[in-house]
This record gives structure tokens, sequence and C-alpha cells, in this order.
């Protein structure tokens, strides 16, 4: 823990991760009861500082004095632990209150995973008293935490103990005790890497998982930190989160489980927890630079190759080996990946053909047939020449059944080729079975099993290397853009109504510099014929009315009306079939609107979300948003690079790129007014319920774009 | 091997797998050479037949005498390995030839793998040599067999030694040495499975990747067989391996590499195998009651599952842990594969509530929260009761961190509860780091380490009994649809030109029962009026010409034309277009067609596979095939079901099922169409090189489907 940097920091929760003095209230001296199993751990893994147990039944538990309550201790503890009934938990608070406790981990059931009101309503007291008496608090319902490198433990977990207890570079952060520790902490360590701090958060009603994970992501003894999180419960600080991530150049690996329908009903039941859009979840996991996977071996896999923080500058792989059939897999694995497999320079062919003669055109990935086996020297010439391609960012020696030697040999090579190197080593080691991966890896070396997490591993470092770079360009930072006249969209806002018609919405969204069609509202027919004819050319005629939000179904709306006679005829029946329609609605009379030429159809909208806020939506309008679902989400507000890529990431893209002979469409424009509309979202956030767009019509390159519809619904946050 | 069965079969490969007596030409007594170590790992297996060196510069090797050649041997052995340069190998099969040897290794690489002229002819001569002599062959350039169960390796690979030696119930099939021999045989002993036999195919120049699965199917000792190959070769052999292995309710299990086009090209310069339309690959191991995984793990991973060879009998999951994390991740892991979490019977509820008091309604999968820990009568009641759910097919004790006690008595309980179980231990054994799950695995209990590898195992069990019954009860086996008449089809095909017009393949399809426009073709104006006023109302006039392929383009096609005059006119005016537009084209005169209404668009086609011959394609029309590549195929012909399949793998299905108010569309017509397509590409294969149905356009229910347009292209097989 740097402490220096955060020791004045509000947020600071290092007296609770690594505390000097600790108490344990409910603390026994049997392994059957849970203070027991949290005692003994504590007591055997090493802590250097003092160690209270509190139970008013023990006078002491195996030779340590015990005490009564927390009142008695000689000294205030920096960390009590908490193991006793829900509603003692609440006396013993109160006596580290008045002891001057700043920090506490409550262990005890019954809060709000209950899904009960009692438990909800004992949750928020817990929190109501944590804050009236500045106890910051892990919990409840938690299993605690685990810090390696100071040697403390304040959890009942027994994977701790045993031949995978040294402290490694890898912090875990997850809500729940057995997949934290178990399924994530502990399997880690059987592959090989170690831990720095693990944390089980429980319910968080108070220091919750990002917390957790900002304390590791601050210590220089963390490298990457895997969350295996239920929800994530505050938009805004997951956000900054990840900023200090990328600032410290430290990767966060997300598991967020409960991605389905069926496991966020499992995690509603197990600590409370609303799971959230999965949708929405991975696109701002995507866009704040979070790398996120799908299983639990994936996050330490992930970071075998991420702990070593050398970001790959490009996309280009290389591979050899011995064997066909793996040369050929592991092109799958890289093309999956979205990985280059680019072809050799001719200086490099050249190399390669006076190492190999009589080979011919050496492929990448490279087949060394068995050439290669056991030629040290020849092995040592071919790898190097491969590293030296300047096409060449990531290398991958894949290993079939190596001897121990031919590891240790084919590691010094790797070490010394100059570029980053991933071994893939398929099988296990001839001449000492018992030497596995895991010990490599314990080694520092980036080793995998298997190409396909070989290949999520150096993708990810790719991934996070270009948002880490972005990042420090400035080009992720949203930058508002010319044109916007917010004082203007406010006013207008607070002009209208509760509800907002067609026409009103396109005049707010016009001061944002979104392209509405050219329109004006008609009180009478006389006008209606003034508009079309200073708009000129066939026009559309709707319905203006707060109440009327179905307009064609009204009757209240015609298509490509031209001529004085026509449009004042198209007046009087619009007015006559909307009062028909709806007797009681107040008609502000009828929009007369320009005539959009056909284009492709987008939808852009804004949603609120719960946890991210403001979310820009796109989607290609028609059957696409309605069958397909094909639709980006960010979270607003986003830079023109961050809109791209919501277009790059519907199925239907081609349709911007022009099929069936039409021309490319206006991208530019299409991303200026995804743009202006995640400002408009960011900026009335609180205001808008729902924002659609449908359609906005995308013409050909520099022709621009055009809403031809909008509905706004108002709505506090 | 049960050899009763297959001794006079043709096909029969026993002699190569398990032969009674073998020699090695090119065996030599040390490491450094491949004839070394083929006869090294051969000596040291437990082969108890005779095994004769053959090697003309030795003498002895080790003790054992060695023959000049093979004449010389003192007996005919059954299976003669050659590890010699290529063109010495015509000299060693002329000796095995005077000598009677049927069956033979050819490991010796310079064939149609080296991507040349010369190489590709020394194959032919091989393959034409093996014909004539009555020799089958394994390779050339492949790396042999492996056969645990009579103790007979013909390979170089060390991966049989040591502690994984045993025999088991797993067959592994691959074209490459390292992938198959390492990252799949040596690896699933790795895992805990044993293997009964493995063969690496090499160029497969005559015995190929199917007739080794065949033989391992067939064999007593196997239960699944895992192919990891880089093509397939012949789409028929594969469909009928496939039907028996349904037959003998042993699945088959593949990896197909070279699955990306990177992958494949990588396979050209491996074994020379090109791979193929991988979307088609999916769908017919899909029509074949194949199991299609991603990666060399998920291939052994599944057999834990699979080799039971119990199938569950509905997709009905239940897990029960102490862990909530847990039961969150593996409900995600269900839901993934489509199985289902049934809530509890009320009488299921019942019994656990007296379990659990106090516990309120117990969800599935269920968190047993930390009552279970250490509680096994609690834990047996709990699992069982759960078991007799009805809704519960297959049941998922998670485990995280037993003791070995835990274990052998949760396996117990497991044996006993009555349902399919699949054991999900998440970490490792508290008392013995050394107890793992392989350890399980080799006495027979379904382990798995991760919620998703075990869902896919469960999946796959069921997807595999589900294939098993529907072909044992004959559901599977296309039915030629009553009114197709094929002969008046054939007449019609043999009447027509080289190119066929619209009108012209349209005819031969309602030959078939497809729905084709009423149309009628107009040599003159007089004509077509006459035409039209039979169809009725607004009819499309086309040029009918086999020399104008783009009708729009020629001016030849008006669309909604109506009475005799604007008819007249309009044949007029088609007629002057199309001579202008192409002065030489021959005018048959015009198409006059009925006016279809407009629907959902379909796209129906046929495509020739050159490894699985006709395959039928089904798309949503316009945009949903053109951007999307939403389509499905199947090998013709396909039953009502298969069909229906197609047509749900359609990411735009939706679309038939009515979107914006639209209602349902005939379903029942569309997959009768396809039938009905399928089996005009079946019974002209050889004639057809490409039939397009575009658009197939789809009604309401009960109200049918319309072919309104067809090109149809003649070619020979």
């Amino acid at each position: 823990m740097n402490a220096n940097k955060m020791e004045k920091d509000p947020r600071d929760i290092s007296p609770l991760m690594a505390p000097r003095s600790v108490a344990l209230v409910g603390a026994t001296d049997h392994l059957t009861s849970f203070g027991g199993r949290v005692y003994q751990q504590m007591m055997g893994f090493g802590f250097k500082g003092n160690i209270y147990p509190v139970n008013p039944r023990l006078k002491e538990i195996r030779g340590v004095p015990c005490y009564p309550n927390i009142k008695d201790l000689p000294e205030t503890p920096d960390h009590v632990g908490i193991v006793v009934s829900a509603e003692r938990v609440f006396d013993v608070l109160a006596e580290c209150a008045t002891k001057g406790v700043r920090f506490a981990t409550v262990f005890s059931g019954g809060f709000a995973e209950s899904g009960t009101a009692e438990g909800r309503e004992r949750q928020q007291r817990l929190i109501d008293f944590g804050k009236a008496n500045n106890i910051r608090f892990m919990g409840p319902n938690c299993n605690g935490i685990v810090n390696y490198i100071d040697r403390f433990t304040m959890t009942s977990t027994a994977a701790v103990k045993g031949q995978y207890a040294q402290a490694g570079d890898i912090g875990v952060v997850s809500h729940s005790g057995g997949l934290g520790q178990i399924n994530v902490m502990w399997r880690a360590m059987e592959h090989g890497l170690g831990i720095s701090y693990e944390a089980s958060c429980g319910n968080e009603a108070d220091i919750d998982t990002l917390d957790f994970a900002r304390f590791m992501l601050h210590s220089e003894s963390t490298n990457v930190v895997l969350l295996a999180v239920e929800a994530i419960k505050n938009g805004e600080k997951f956000r900054r989160l990840a900023e200090e991530a990328a600032e410290l150049e430290k990767p966060l690996v997300i598991l967020k489980i409960g991605a389905t329908a069926e496991g966020s009903r499992a995690a509603a039941s197990h600590t409370g927890s609303i799971a959230g859009d999965n949708d929405i979840v991975n696109a701002v996991c995507k866009q704040y630079g979070l790398i996120r996977v799908n299983e639990c071996p994936e996050l330490y896999e992930t970071a075998v190759f991420l702990r070593q923080r050398k970001w790959p500058r490009a996309r280009g792989l290389a591979a050899i080996a011995p064997t066909g059939g793996n040369i050929v897999n592991v092109a799958d694995a890289g093309a999956t990946f979205n990985l280059q497999w680019k072809a050799f320079t001719p200086e490099t062919q050249e190399a390669l053909a006076k190492l190999m003669p009589g080979y011919g055109k050496v492929g990448n990935p490279t087949d060394l047939t068995s050439a290669a086996t056991g030629d040290q020297d020849f092995y040592r010439k071919a790898l190097t020449t491969i590293a030296a391609d300047p096409g060449v960012d990531v290398i991958i020696p894949i290993v079939p059944s190596p001897t121990k030697a031919n590891l240790l040999q084919t590691v010094d090579i790797m070490n010394q080729c100059g570029k980053q190197t991933a071994m893939l080593w398929v099988g296990g080691c001839t001449d000492d079975l018992n030497y596995r991966a895991r010990d490599l890896i314990r080694d520092g070396v980036v080793v995998y099993r298997d190409a396909t997490s070989c290949a999520r591993g150096i993708r990810a470092g790719y991934d996070f290397g270009q948002f880490v770079a972005l990042k420090k360009s400035g080009a992720l930072m949203p930058v508002r853009p010319a044109g916007i006249d917010l004082g203007r969209a406010q006013s207008r806002l607070q002009a209208l109504g509760a509800k907002i018609t067609e026409r009103e919405a396109k005049s707010v969204l016009a001061c944002y510099g979104l392209p509405v069609t050219q329109e004006a509202l008609a009180r009478n027919a006389t006008e209606a014929v003034a508009h079309a004819q200073q708009i000129g050319g066939k026009v559309v005629l709707k319905i203006d009315s707060p109440d009327i939000a179905h307009k064609t179904e009204a009757g209240g709306v015609r298509v490509g009306v031209e001529g004085a006679a026509a449009i004042s005829e198209a007046f009087d029946a619009i007015m006559a079939s909307a009062r028909a329609y709806a007797p009681n609605a107040a008609l502000n009379g009828v929009l007369v609107q320009e005539m959009a030429k056909p284009g492709v159809e987008l939808m852009l909208g804004v949603i609120r979300d719960p946890v991210f806020g403001p979310i820009v939506v796109v989607g290609l309008g028609g059957i696409f948003v309605e069958v397909l679902k094909d639709v980006a989400y960010r979270a607003a507000p986003v830079t023109p690079m961050q809109a791209d890529e919501m277009l790059d990431e519907l199925r239907g893209k081609k349709l911007l790129e022009g099929v069936r002979g039409m021309l490319p469409r206006d991208r530019n424009a299409v991303v200026d007014a995804i743009v202006r509309l995640s400002w408009f979202a960011k900026d009335f956030a609180d205001e808008i319920a729902e924002l659609d767009i449908n359609p906005l019509m995308v013409y050909e390159n520099g022709a621009g774009a055009r809403v031809l519809d909008a509905l706004l619904v108002r709505g506090g946050a």
C-alpha cells in the first residue's frame, strides 16, 4: 500500500486492510463455529500486530487472554471483526464507537440479503449507525478479507492455508465468499499466480467492491485486480475507478455473474443485488477500459499476460511449433480474437530461408516441423529471427512435450528475443511430470496451455494498452461540440408543458445542433399554405397536439402533399380527423414539414440506466431494431471515436457502407448527431426519462442526416 | 474390437489397429531417428505379438535380430510400418506386395502436403499402387496409431509412456500427430480419462479419419470418439459414420480446426487439407448428430459426461451449493446452454421446508448456505429430495473445498440419488492437495471444475440423446412428399437449353409441388392480353429470354399493369427495350404473371458443396441475406422438422412470427417448400450448379407462399 498517497484520503481503507491491531468479537476455540474459524485463520497466518479475541463467555483461547468486550481492550484496535447475531451487531458497534474504533467487518447475516422488510430495515440502521459514529464497515453477510502482503486475514476460509499461501501481485474482489475465495483466489494460486489482497464484500452496505478494488489498485504490490461481482451499484464511482486503473496502468478484469435472467434471479436472493442490463454493462466496460470475461478461469488466465503490465503496440502475432496441427489451431484462436498473422517481410523470409534451406516460403504462424526437435540452436535462431520482424508484436512459442531443460532454454530464448512472448505449452514435461505450467507462471513466465486462452490474454493486453494510450492522449475526454446552446435548450424546455410534441422536441434538439427537418406550425389552412411555399416542393403535414401520441392512428398525417389547394384541404382533413379521434385533445394546429428524401434509417435514443445514468443508444431503424435488437450503447457523453465504435458494433453496419449499389452513407453526420445527443443526454439527465429519434434519415457522404421524428418524455431522476 | 461383426467387412482395419505380428522398416537403435523412436515405443508398450525390425544396415537392434527386407521375414506380418525416404516407400511397398502384406503405415513425408506437383503425383502413385496390390495403408506424412487395449503402438510419440498409459474408453482421431497425441490424447489422460485407440492420420491418402473413427465406434472398449480434424473429405461417408454412431449410441465429438480463414490457410500447408465452409460443417454436424466443440479441452471435458452413455431425458437441471456465488454462476452457465432451472414442485418445496425450517421458498439452483457445511446427513437428504423432483433430469452438487472423505460421501450420495449427476468441484481437496478431479474421473465419476464446461457436457448429452431417440423413432428419415413428379421434371429439364429462363425454372420446380406464380408466355400482344384476362387483376410483365439475365436492367419488367390497352402497350415496349438492350438475344416473348401480394420475403436456394453435395439454404430476403448473411444450411434432403429448425436458426425469425402488427406467417408452407426443394436438390444433384428462389413471398397463416422469381443454373457434378 502506498500509504503516503492515500492516508489523508477519506476513502482510504488501509486500517481495515492492513491494521496494526485487531479484535475479533465472537472468537471461539472450536472450528465448528464461524468465529472459531476466523480466529484460527488469523492466528495461523503470521500476522505481526496484536490480536484481541473478544468473547464474554471465555477467559482465554488456547493461552491467549480473551476480553469480555471491546471497551476493556488495552488499546483501540484499527479493525474489529464481528461474528454475533444480527441484533447483537448494534451493541458491539456501540462499544466500538465508544472505544473510537474506525473500521469493522460485519460477518453476520440477517440483513438485506434475507429479502425481508426487517432485514432491509436492519441494514439501513447499520448504515445510519456507521455514518453517525464515523465507523466504516465491510459487510454485512460477508466473508472478509485476506492480506497476503502483511499476512493478515479476517475471514473464515481455509483456502489461505497450505502450499499456495505466498504473496503475489493479483488482487481479487468479489461479493461472494465462496466464488471469490475458491473459484478465483484459490484457483488462481493453483494456477501459479500469487494474491496480494482478497475481499469478499457481501452486502456492501458501506465499503463496497469498488472501494476494495481501489485500495488494491493503489497498492504497490498489486498489478492486476480481478472482480467477480454480481452487480455494479454506483456507475459514477465505477467510472472513476476505471480512470484510476488506466492512470496507474493496472488492468481491472471483470466477471459479472448474474448475466443471464436466471443468474440475475439467483443473485437477487444471494446478496440482494439487482444485476442490471447485461448489454449496458458490456458497453460501459468497453467504454471505460475494463476487460470483461465470461467465466472464473478467464479472470486469472487473462491475468497471466496482463500482470507484466507491458502492452503490445499492435495486434501482430507470430507463433512457431514443431507440430502443424497446433499451427492451425493457434491460427484459428488468433483470428477469433481479431489478432493478426501478418506475412513476414522479405528480409525475415530471406533470413529464415538461410536457416531452413529447401523449406520454401515460411508462413506465419510457422510450422518448424520436426526440424526443431532437439536442436535448440536452430530453435533460438528461428524464434529470434521471427521476433525481429517488424510486423510481430507478440511471439508464441508452442511447446508440446518438452524436457525441463528444453522448457528453461525456451524461457531464456523468449527473454532474449526482444519482443513480448507467451508460451503455449500444450502437453506435459517429459522428464518431470510434476513440473507444470504453474511452476513457470510462479516465476513470472507468461504460459498458456490452450490457444484460446493465450489469444484472449494477448488481446486483453493489447486492448488495455490501447485504452491507456488513448486516455493519455486525451482522445477519451469528451469535448462539447461547438454550436450547442445549453441556455436556450433549458429555457425552451422550461417553457414547455408536461407532454412534449414532436415539434417541441425537435426545437429543443435543434439547440444542440441536431439536424431537424425544416418545419413550422400552421394554426390555419392559410398559414399551412404559406409555410409549404416557404419550404418548397412536397411537404408532410402532421397533427400537432400534446395529447395525440399516435398521429397516424388519429388520421393526423399526410405525406407528399403539394399545391395550395391540396395543402388547404389536407389541413382541414387532418384537424377534422384529429377532433373526431380525440375530442378532448388540445390541438395546436398542423405541423408543415419538409418532405425528406428517403435514405438509410437509423434510430438514436437516450435511456436512463439506474446505475450508469443516461445511456445513448443507436440502432438501424425499422426491423433491425425491432426484430434483431441490433443496437449499441454508451454512457453519455461520448467522443466521436466512441460514437464511431457504436456504429461498428452494429451487425447491420454494412447498410451504412452502401449495399445494393447505394452510395456509402454520411457516417460523419451520424457520429456528430450521436455526440450532440449524448451531450443533451448528459446535460438533461435529471429531466429526461426517454428520448427517441426515429428515424434519423442518413444520406450519402456529404449529404448529412435529418431528424424526421422525435419523442421526448419528461421524467424526474 | 468386436472382430466377429467386422471381419468380413472390406472396410475392416483390425489387422492394422490390432495386428498379431508387425514389421518396422527403418527401425534403428537410436532415438535421434524417427524410426528409432517408433521402434522404441513399440518395444516398450507391452505388445504380445511378434515385432520384426527391418533395416539392411543393421544385424540386430539391442539383441533382436534385424531383417534386411520384408521378403526375408519368417512370416507375413499383419502390419508394416515404413520409415524411409519418399521414393524408397515404393520399393518397400513392392516387397510388401510380394510377401502378401495387407496393411501398412507410411510415416514418410514428401507427398501431397509438400504442395508441389511432384508431391501430389507421388501421392497419386501411392494410391494407385495400394489399389493395384490390395494393400491398404495409413498416411503418408502421418504419425501412426496407439492401441491401448492390445498394448500396440506404431508411432514416434513419447506421450504413451509414463503414468497415464492405462487403457480407457475414449477414442481419438486426428490429422495431426502433435495435436491429436498431445493436445487431445495426453491432455485427456492428464484429465483422468483413459484412451482406447488413437490415430494420427496425416494425408489420409487411403485409410482416412472416418475409417479410424468407425473402427473405434465398433470397438467394445470405446464409448466416445473425439475427432480433431482439419477437414472432412467425404460427406457421404461422414453421414454414414454419424448414423452408425447414433445406432451404437456412441457420441462423436468434433473439433474442426482451420475454422477461420487464417486457420484454413495454415491447414492447407500442413496436410494439404482444404478446410471447407465452416457454416456448412456446423449445419451438417447438427443435422447428423455430431457434437461440435471449439477447442481441444472441450473435446475431453465433454467426454467426461458423454462416456456414461446415459442421456438426460429433458433439459431440467438442479444444483446445490453452500456458496451463493456459485449458485449465481451455475445459473448463468445453465441458461447459456439453454438448459432449464424449473421451479420445484409443491411436494419438493414441502419436503425441503421440513429439512430447512425458516429458510423460506427454496430456489433452483439452491443455495444451502453454510447449513450444509459438514452435515452430510442433511446434505444427503437435501440432494436426494431435490433429485426426486420430476422437473430435475441432472443434478449438480457444487463442492468448493471438501475433504477427501466429503468427496467420497458426495459421490456415494450422487450414485444413490436416482438421477444423473455431475459434480462441480471448484476448489481443491483440503486434506490431500494431490487428490484431484482427475482421480474421481478415473473412477468414472462425472466431475467438472467450472460451470461452463459442466453445462456444455450436460447439454451435449441431452442433444445426443435427443438425436438417438429421434433416429430410433424414424423421424430423421427424410420422406419424399406426395405430389413430386420426378419423371416430368427430368423430361422438362432435358428439353430445356443450356440457359434456363425464369419461366422454365419455375415449370421444373412446379413438378416438385413448389407454389410458383400463375403465369404464361405471350408471343405477341394479343396473347399477352388474353393471358392477363385469364389471370385476372393486375399483372407483371417480364421479358422471357435465355440471353437476358438482368431483366430490369434491360427495361424488361413492368409491374402492376392492367387493362388490354396498357398490357398491349407494355408488351411492345418490353420487346423493344429488350431488342435495344441485347440485339442478338433470342426473345421468347413476354411472361405474363400474376401480381403477387406483398408478404414477408424469404430466399430459398441450393448450393453444391464439394464435400457434402447439395445443400439447401434459407434466409430472410433482401438486406437480411445481403447485409447480415442470416442464412441456415442443411444437406439435402431434409425432413419437415429439420426445415423448421432451419427457420429457427435465423436471427430474423421473428419476422415470420409477426412483427409490427402483422399476422404470423404460414410457416407450414415454408417448411413444405424447403422440403420439396431439398428433394429436387437431391434428385438433380449432378445436373444443377445453383438454384435461387428469391423471393419466396410468404403470407399469413393458411395463405401459403409463392415463388415469385427463380434462377436455375445447370452444371455437371
